[in-house]
């Protein structure tokens, strides 16, 4: 957040309370997402992606714009246009890792959410973490990954555990398996197996 | 707000920032609403509704608890279900004009919204001081009330302006014209027409 660059701090003390202000419109429009997608670029033939949004019409730019002053990091883009939003929309994205590990986890930390969102936080939280031990690198890793993601999106089922020749064998027509954050799930046994000791 | 009753002062403290949470929630997930609706008991046959209103899934229904406690009005209730939500749909909602008027409207004056969400709020609050001073009791007043909910919802005709019979014939086979929040429209005008001066 802007309280770690000093030149910042007069300009915080006029937005009083953004913190919390954040943390609502997360709670309202926010998105932790896990996705597990083809890189054949990659040892293992798939790679796993992160990031954490906030979408709105365009017309609410500024409130974007906003994040992205206060994270300072992260971007504003363009959605992709479907079929059921006649506006232009744009998403707040952050998807780097250390962007993720050293600024939006500890805000989240710091100010947690107050709706079931909180529940897909601390997954993705989980997950980046395994991810920062190096975890997701090996087959048995990666493959955790991709059931966690199963879990956090029970209507979805991962591309990556459907194929049991996957890793060995990536076709270029398998698309992504794209996890959004649901109210669901269960991290329980993870932390467990990962977090504890 | 909680704070205008001496009894809450000690919980509001366990809460700071409050009042900016609410303000981004509802920059998200808020909705402030005007309908003109048949009902063949007002004196013209149609009758103006307004609502304040965040909807969420069920999993976060303490969030909807808290509005109501913070705001010390409204109530939780269910939306009807549609087929695109697996997961139960609740909803914070406030149509009491009293409670519009001197509760909600003064917080988000006193608080206001960061996205386009804005116009739509000071669009609600005109509608509001124009029923305070009883002018859509006229059917010249009724009718401009509509046309306004035709400017915030360029989607939708009014179906009390569709009918030129309207008032004095009313059908049981009318729907309501029910007009949500949406990011356009431009209440100049009718700002000059009616509050200024």
């Amino acid at each position: 957040m802007r309280s770690e660059n000093p030149s910042g701090a007069d300009n915080q003390q006029e937005r009083p309370g953004i913190e919390q202000w954040i943390v609502g419109f997360v709670d309202g429009e926010g998105c932790f997402s896990i996705s597990v997608v083809r890189n054949p670029g990659c040892r293992l033939g798939w790679q796993v992606q992160h990031e954490f949004s906030v979408t709105q019409a365009a017309s609410s730019k500024s409130a974007l714009d906003l994040l992205v002053e206060e994270f300072q990091c992260g971007r504003v883009i363009e959605n992709p246009r479907t079929g059921d939003h006649h506006e232009l929309l744009l998403r707040f994205s952050v998807k780097r890792r250390a962007d993720l590990v050293t600024t939006v986890i500890p805000f989240f930390e710091e100010h947690p959410l107050r709706t079931a969102k909180l529940l897909d936080f601390e997954r993705f939280v989980v997950v980046l973490r395994v991810m920062q031990n190096g975890e997701h690198l090996t087959e048995a890793g990666l493959r955790w990954v991709a059931r966690q993601t199963e879990l956090m999106n029970r209507r979805q089922r991962s591309r990556y555990l459907e194929s049991s020749e996957a890793i060995r064998q990536p076709s270029p027509t398998d698309k992504e398996t794209k996890i959004w954050s649901g109210p669901h799930g269960d991290v329980g046994s993870f932390r467990a197996k990962f977090l504890v000791g």
